[in-house]
């Protein structure tokens, strides 16, 4: 997501400070420690403007939720979000899947959420798609055992590519729909983007995976 | 397919004698003898008008080819292009799916095709759709281990049911495109009604299912 940098951007996110780890190194070991409880953590990767993190975690008060974006800019607005809706089972990291190549805590997560990701259209960047092997790879050393990738995007192209890679790679998929709107799934949380090409009329592709 | 009656068709069908088995009876405990070789077998499932299955086997000497189409109309057509054509390695079974159900030649085929098959489009009709886990423990008993379902429609609900299906089956996919003829897909051979689809700018949806 493309943005123009905030202004007084440093101050507000030293205002959001007890929400945001702004260095990976911090949590490389473990996120346990980020919240006061034991419940199950899930992750979001790329939460954006942060609405559907925000929603998910109104509903879901015994989860806790690290949401995790590279965009300084979009992760401000998302922490303001959650600060000013005094929510406190999510925190923020400001990074992206990459990173997570060096995490060294485990199995930690319950659940992984990729929703509308950058499709990276060209097959010379496929290897950047968040569904890749390569980035399988690291969801699988991070989410325990039965944990779950839960996988939205408006792409067909990159849909089509996520189903073989999940395929390819011996995952279980359920609940594939080639038309979350229209398929009668209860429960869906639109992130902002979703909301915009849902109302064009475009389809809205999902599936869950199982690690 | 709904088809008027032939004229003449049973004097017709019965010049194709020597291609058609009217009787599932008569191969129930297995199909090994319809051909005089011991290539591998590949079943179609509702060949229709054999455009398909003719253009296969042509390409295919190697194999041989028994098409399932249970309307007797459109089965005449089908076997009389074959037996125009010359062609030694199709048989035609006049019969559907479900009589496979009774077959007890065990695991004699090496692959399924399914093309553009009766979407079934209302859910109380979901147990006739081909790709209904019923259909799959069929198929199941009579693929090899390791055979193939090749599985066409230009149907997105269908195709979206039967990938569910598929993976609740616990099935390996591979192949997947929701965009057939914009996939890069070598060596497609349409069928006749998959012409006219495409032709109309409808995207075609395949995948490739393992037992």
């Amino acid at each position: 997501m493309r943005m123009r940098k905030k202004k007084h951007r440093e101050e507000r996110l030293n205002l959001c400070e007890d929400y945001i780890v702004n260095d990976f190194e911090k949590i490389k070991d473990g996120v346990f420690n980020l919240f006061d409880n034991e419940n199950p953590i899930y992750l979001e990767i790329g939460c954006g403007k942060g609405r559907f993190i925000t929603e998910t975690a109104k509903l879901n008060p015994d989860i806790n939720f690290l949401a995790a974006e590279k965009n300084l800019d979009v992760l401000l607005l998302a922490a303001e979000k959650i600060k000013n809706a005094n929510i406190k089972n999510v925190k923020f990291l400001a990074g992206d899947a990459g990173a997570f190549a060096n995490f060294a805590g485990g199995k930690e997560f319950d659940r992984i959420y990729i929703n509308f990701c950058d499709p990276w259209a060209k097959n010379r960047y496929a290897k950047r798609r968040l569904t890749h092997k390569n980035f399988l790879e690291i969801y699988k050393n991070i989410l325990k055992d039965g944990g779950e990738l839960h996988f939205k995007t408006d792409n067909a192209n990159l849909f089509e590519f996520s189903l073989n890679s999940f395929a390819d790679f011996g995952l279980k998929m359920k609940n594939i729909t080639l038309n979350l709107h229209q398929s009668g799934f209860e429960g869906n949380i639109m992130t902002e983007y979703e909301q915009l090409f849902s109302e064009k009329g475009q389809p809205i592709y999902r599936c869950e995976v199982v690690f």
